[in-house]
């Protein structure tokens, strides 16, 4: 499935209607502001059934079965419908003349233009723009224009709030399909004000309320309305215009939304709610949209990534980190990002490793305070993961495989749930990024070395010490690469694991370094042979590696596995468990994604060049990325080896992976949010060669030949940089807004000292350029 | 909790009336016929929620989500109530003067009187007594009996059938628990015939229609009979009397309640079911009683076991093979019996290994048409298993961790339904377990040869083959020790596996010499090199054995595993689980049950005595019996051994296991129909010592001392062997029913020469008598 190329690199374009592909353009076309979303749907289909028109807002979880949540499904503000003559718009009845969607990324936009048949052959133009506002959170709008094209007749629109929806929660186990729907809105209460305009819909969850109001704006001469009526019944709001239309008069209608829960703790939450939709009626459409369009612009300058040379990825690096953006609720500290963000109720909308491994990174170097946001998350969900490590009979705290409100497990699946324990090493690792990037060394001591404190308990319980060998094994854990069964000594695992081990350590020194230990050893009843331990694991916990190939292999038993021929499997980028079911994959000698090169590519310090390259021509053929994490990784850690043809090719799948529906399955599962992420990675950290450390921030760009010139920019500690990169040659600028006068930044090895305000330029010596050849 | 021992072995009684004991002795006292089962709580107790009162029909599955089904709870019939001057009987309220439950084994009824006070001062004795009838197993029977002890006034009694009935669906998951109840019935049809004072209820699940009918007879003067009246309202049906009566007067009722189902295909279902409750009423309630106890008296002629000099375990035996006999459906070959019989919905009502390995043998040696039977039972649900291969990508079929109508999976714990896989060679051994003690020839050719060869099938895809060491590795798999995690290489499973492969090969020998190969070998489109893997995998499967020690290891890791003392944990007879969750639990070196000391039993003469005594030396300290299944099989085992003293102490555990609830579980799971079955092979195949193989039947009794003696009958190639065991002396009788003129049987070594109609003394030798001691 291909987008057509457009002119405009902000904006992507659908121009034909096709039932088939309309979940995919309802999940490609989803809007969002951080605190809610919704998928791309018409508001006017009627054919949507209750649970497929998802409007979700940010860390509203309700209860389906004992300890597991689903995110909510609310009631559809976006409702409306038309008919001309008495007979109802339907978009599969009568013809569909013309028919445009654009979303325009720049703006945060979503316009449609229907031109529309009856059967009665009355032709009428639809056009409808919607947005979810950035400046105020709160506030959806939508603006709807119906154009009599070849007739005068009677127009009746009804626009309202439809709480009459479902949820369809999709069981976390890939194989385990469900179509049964529930009803997760206990108490729904109606309210009008004729006088006013507005129309109001509070309804309650077990847990929450949720308040939406709106208000209409006709843009109609009086004259032209026969009827103006308010509609007050069952779970149901809604205004009714029946106009006199004439042909060729637009007929508009401007509706203002807004949504407050409880979780929001305003004051009244009813008179909130509506005081807003009000107020936005006043202020008006335009007005809205151009704060709104202002707000994405902000974000714009700093994350947007420009490159020349490829319309068609410039277009698709601008939907990733649109997406991402739109999805994270950067002031919320109550609430990560899902899997499928707010777009879609796969997972139940839950949180996964996908945000601290996959997306935190682009927040971290675009949006510092996002990132924290993020991490303090883990940090407020830390009772929950406690009491997950006190079910597995484990000291500390075990971060859940799928986190909702409370940080409580909530994955069913018991071979995941579990086993896919690397999560754990997952969150500290993300947290020493976020300190080495932004040097927040209060962050550390406030927050982050309990946090490493708790899953290194977590781990030194998880351990099993053979006392013959003197060795600490991890039995009974699968890896990232969840094609692997239930095994021993997980690469990927053990490495992370021991890498938590050292950051609580170091997060001991530090806290002990600003007189901050004694009160948290206290307050975490810390026993100092606990240390030991974990020093004594971080030295003897079992590894596999083979010292000829310079291979680290990934489990005990990667190699009792049955060695097959991908050919004789794959077909096309389907995932191979829509075929094979887990329980027999894990026994082929075949990877989802391959852990030993996502391993290097978090800690590539820990690797040689040579065991990178054993590992990449052991797993690389055999991994079938049938995870959309795994092709960005593959791309990211193929552009540090100079692999550049693989680089790019992978690097491509990522980018496009659902605005090009790559794995055929945007629709039914929505937006890859740790796909956009990697990909935003691959750029900066492998084709840019982003390297941040202890030491500082270097760079080694290796320019994909299918470029001529890339430009972004990242914060690093308060500093932003403007780089710019054109084959061999790279320009950085310290831009004025960094908090410092001059910095130094390594560039393919040479150090280049910067000054705020202005630019520096380097080039790539002749040997690094011939080395790289080589390399590739 | 210990039953007191009452004067007759036959009855189990109950003489206080205690709240908190109900649960258990609802279980306790469950009754059935094989064709339907009702668990033992009061008729006339109001406080009983819908799917507390479980009444089941074997083979009534129903579906509760996509592909799982739950045994069905029916209408029940039993519904009883009554007033005092119009205040309702409530055994929870006013006062229970005097208490008695007696179920008589013999039997097979069970009586009940109550003295009840109510709140007025009023007593009333409440005399019931119910049973299924064994002889015509449609049919239900009660009587009821009041008396005013100290007043005259009026009783309102209302029986009938109370269609409000619910499921309760148990997760197989032990660890999750499911508050949640489902309706199963769809439809419900009530009709009476106020004429001929019957009234009847048609159910409808998804699947099945159940007919239930009912005729009560007054025994009452007429002229005390008020009113009688018939109700009939959305799903109940009932029959009230209004009573003028007199104290010290007994009113007695008799309902006699007969119960089809569309599974049963006869013609005209709600006549049928009408015509057998008024041919019942006509023949009446002593008549059918007694052909009933009848029938009960043939199957304890060949089924009993007499112990002297033990009373509690003389009445334990005839618990367990009163259980046995009464859950079992011994004509329907569509049914197996479920983990917990048709007497509770624990297991959503599923068959697992349990009847093939702990209950068959049983049936085997008392009863082999009933044993037949319930093999038929997986010829029948090939199809199923077919599927279950097909749906993990394996050929041939895979027997379900849990059945239920159909043989599709019903298990819907991963680790357990798709790793513990040892059922698949389970089956087939007890297949041959069937054709050596019957001699069943034509069993084989026609039925179990092809079972041999389609599990064969998939274990030949189930083993995974290592090129470089040229050896079969079982990767992934669970042995029936459930704390083991997901391991590999588990001996129990690989062993069996080779046996199936064995039997198979067998199977094919054995078609080939009856000329039924070739239709066979089509018939399953056979390819002759599959063979030759079968015959490979049998030399190279991998087995974990220490040479020095002599001691077959478990599985690849469980000397990986954490060591433990075992005083750390145990708590009483509480299992483990309930403490420390699974997770946690498979990395202790402990065992739910001994998966080698198992596979030992089932195949004693595959391992050297010393390899008996290794085995028992390293598993038997670490065993947490925490499986009912183990008790059993520890005694049986160490029977053999001749260690007297463990042989005894896990008899006695496993003999009253539910009779004194020794896992205090009882009451929420119902009776454990495997720990009966493996209780009564603990008896004869230990201290009896009966071993049946190719060449014969042969004996080694090892009487615990704690017996005076022990006799039981035991059927062999169709004939009854009457055996008396009294110390070191045994008598045996071949009966005159049976087939042969003469057989031989080996006991203690010793060859007897058995005539029909003539018994034999032998008795044990010094020798042998003095190395029992020292192996003791």
């Amino acid at each position: 499935m291909m987008i057509k190329e457009q002119s405009n690199p902000w904006c992507i374009v659908q121009d034909v209607m096709d039932a088939a592909r309309e979940g995919f353009y309802e999940s490609l076309f989803s809007l969002g502001n951080g605190y809610m979303g919704v998928r791309g749907f018409h508001e006017d289909d009627c054919h949507k059934l209750p649970h497929e028109r998802s409007q979700f807002i940010a860390g509203i979880f309700d209860a389906i079965d004992s300890g597991v949540t689903d995110m909510v499904n609310t009631p559809h503000y976006l409702h409306t419908t038309f008919t001309v003559d008495g007979e109802p718009f339907d978009p599969h009845e009568g013809k569909i003349l013309d028919y445009k969607s654009v979303l325009n990324m720049k703006e945060g936009t979503l316009t449609r233009t229907i031109l529309w048949e009856n059967n009665q052959g009355q032709i009428t133009k639809i056009e409808k723009e919607r947005f979810m506002s950035l400046h105020q959170l709160h506030l959806a709008c939508l603006r709807y224009t119906l154009t009599p094209m070849n007739y005068s007749g009677e127009l009746m629109i009804e626009t309202g709030i439809d709480g009459h929806v479902r949820n369809n929660p999709i069981h976390d186990d890939q194989m385990k399909a469900n179509n049964k729907t529930v009803k997760l809105l206990e108490e729904v209460d109606v309210t009008g004000g004729v006088r006013n305009g507005y129309m109001e819909m509070v309804t309650k969850t077990r847990q929450d309320a949720i308040a939406e109001s709106y208000v209409v704006k006709p843009l109609i001469p009086e004259e032209d309305i026969v009827e103006n009526t308010k509609i007050q019944r069952d779970a149901y709001v809604c205004s009714r215009f029946m106009i006199r239309a004439c042909q060729d008069r637009p007929y508009t209608f401007e509706k203002y939304i807004s949504i407050f829960t409880s979780r929001d703790q305003v004051e009244g939450l009813k008179d909130t709610t509506l005081r807003l939709s009000e107020e936005a009626s006043h202020i008006g459409y335009s007005a809205l949209h151009h704060d709104h369009a202002q707000a994405w612009a902000k974000k714009w300058q700093i994350a947007d990534i420009e490159i020349s040379g490829n319309h068609r990825i410039q277009q698709a690096i601008r939907y990733n980190i649109f997406q991402l953006i739109q999805t994270n609720a950067e002031h919320d500290h109550r609430v990560s990002i899902g899997a499928r963000g707010i777009m879609h109720g796969r997972y139940k909308g839950c949180y996964f490793w996908d945000t601290e491994i996959f997306m935190l990174p682009f927040f971290l170097y675009t949006n510092p305070e996002a990132a924290k946001n993020l991490l303090l998350y883990r940090y407020y969900t830390l009772e929950g993961a406690r009491d997950n490590a006190k079910a597995l009979n484990l000291k500390g705290v075990k971060y859940p495989w799928m986190s909702s409100a409370d940080g409580r497990e909530q994955c069913e699946s018991w071979d995941t749930g579990s086993c896919e324990i690397h999560i754990n090493g997952d969150i500290p690792y993300a947290i020493h990024h976020y300190y080495q990037v932004t040097g927040d060394v209060d962050f550390i001591l406030d927050y982050g070395a309990e946090i490493y404190i708790e899953t290194a308990r977590y781990w030194s319980s998880r351990f099993s010490y053979d006392k013959g060998q003197d060795i600490y094994n991890m039995l009974f854990v699968k890896g990232p690469n969840e094609y692997g069964g239930v095994t021993l000594n997980n690469t990927y695992t053990t490495f992370m694991a021991r890498h938590n081990l050292e950051l609580a350590i170091e997060g001991i020194a530090l806290l002990k370094e600003h007189q901050r230990w004694h009160d948290l050893a206290e307050k975490l009843d810390f026993d100092h042979k606990e240390l030991d331990r974990w020093q004594d694991i971080r030295d003897k916990a079992v590894i596999h590696y083979d010292e000829g190939r310079q291979l680290y292999i990934e489990d005990q038993h990667f190699f009792d596995l049955e060695p097959v021929s991908l050919d004789d499997f794959k077909d096309g980028e389907t995932p191979l468990y829509q075929k094979i079911c887990f329980d027999r994959l894990q026994r082929y000698r075949v990877l989802k994604q391959a852990d030993v090169i996502q391993l290097m590519t978090l800690l590539p310090k820990a690797f040689t060049q040579a065991e990178k390259m054993a590992a990449w021509h052991t797993y690389e053929p055999i991994t079938l990325h049938d995870s959309t994490l795994s092709y960005g990784t593959h791309a990211l850690f193929a552009a540090t080896l100079g692999l550049d043809e693989a680089a790019w090719d992978y690097f491509e799948k990522s980018v496009v992976l659902d605005m090009e529906d790559v794995m055929h399955n945007t629709d039914t599962e929505g937006i890859h949010f740790a796909s956009l992420g990697i990909s935003w990675q691959a750029i900066i950290f492998g084709f840019a060669g982003v390297v941040v450390e202890e030491d500082g921030l270097s760079m080694y760009p290796r320019m994909p030949q299918q470029w001529d010139k890339i430009q972004f920019k990242i914060i690093y500690r308060k500093n932003l940089m403007d780089v710019t990169i054109m084959g061999n040659a790279a320009e950085v600028t310290l831009c004025e807004e960094s908090q410092t006068e001059h910095i130094d930044m390594k560039i393919w090895h040479q150090v280049l000292s910067l000054e705020k305000g202005k630019s520096k330029q380097v080039n790539k010596t002749a040997a690094q350029i011939n080395n790289q050849q080589q390399l590739g």
